[in-house]
């Protein structure tokens, strides 16, 4: 395969996923059937299941498939910030960009509130999860040891940072009156600076 | 009715939404049928048509009775006091413990993550939850023209909040490693005074 055909076929791949998650949002997963997918790809349910497994294994690509994406935007972008509070700044920003912009708001859905995946899948996803809470805690207890950040419980911290980035999905509109790199910068300097000024301590 | 029996009856109402609450989240709204409900209550089915109208307002008294206790616990606790600040420092911890111990998760899951409800039914449900922002909001504005607030866009702060607070029904386990106490204090000191040390500003 040349690149040029690989990188098509994996953008087909993404599309299939991208229809696929807003169907089963839209729907239910139970009530999202093979066909209703392959309807709405353009594509016969034999065409279709030339690009997927099963039902259930479509699940889980779109969640890994969201977690690629995640990692490849942000985590591995941010990882090798020397400076542990500048990464966890372009961290936090780069995740909510990457939640108003990176993929349709249906795979945040699927990676977060769909509960369906069971067994090996399930603990697959949690896995991945789970190292990037490990990744902000560590990164906390790193800036509090550099005297950067103060002494809080570092998985408090982490689910802050998570709470306050991965609750946008939920109230944020394109066409609303606060930009999204608005919200970024907003949430960075609510997260390292608080509400309260120095002044009123 | 007796107040007794009014309580009891009352009381009778929450066990069954709760019980219809956990059976749709296990099973998804679609495929939970009223005999299910019926027969997880303990009741035949013309019995439980004696406390419900419908599957579908079933599912709206769920999140009424979410945002009821939301209010009564939360909101008309801390409306009267008077420091903007400390305001928002009792409604963090107030909502941190009702997520943590009010009610069922599967409660808090239906009030965030069905979008099931149509027309009339979920506008009701939109407008309770939009008056806890523009509380939050207000709040906010309040405590930054008393000087005793940064000057931060109140919408983006007020997120920040509910994201940090309900957030945890998703990760918080009742024999985890941090008490819920713990969290409440942990949440309320980020969103007031931030992770970076006054002296590293």
């Amino acid at each position: 395969m040349s690149t040029r055909t690989a990188d098509e076929a994996k953008q087909r791949h993404r599309e299939i996923l991208e229809t696929a998650a807003r169907l089963i949002c839209a729907r239910g997963y139970e009530a999202t059937s093979i066909q209703d997918i392959a309807d709405a790809c353009g594509l016969t349910k034999a065409g279709l299941y030339h690009h997927i497994e099963s039902k259930e294994h479509l699940l889980l690509e779109i969640m890994n498939y969201g977690m690629d994406v995640f990692e490849e935007q942000v985590l591995s972008q941010v990882e090798s910030i020397a400076d542990p509070v500048e990464r966890l700044r372009a961290c936090m920003e780069k995740n909510i960009l990457l939640v108003t912009r990176g993929w349709s708001k249906e795979v945040t859905i699927i990676l977060h509130e769909h509960a369906t995946l069971q067994g090996r899948a399930r603990n697959q996803i949690d896995a991945r999860k789970k190292k990037y809470v490990r990744f902000l805690e560590k990164t906390i207890t790193e800036a509090t040891k550099a005297g950067k950040a103060r002494a809080v419980n570092p998985t408090v911290a982490a689910f802050a940072f998570l709470g306050m980035v991965l609750w946008i999905y939920k109230w944020y509109r394109k066409d609303g009156a606060i930009a999204d790199t608005a919200i970024a910068r907003g949430m960075v300097d609510l997260f390292l600076h608080g509400l309260v000024p120095v002044e009123a301590r």
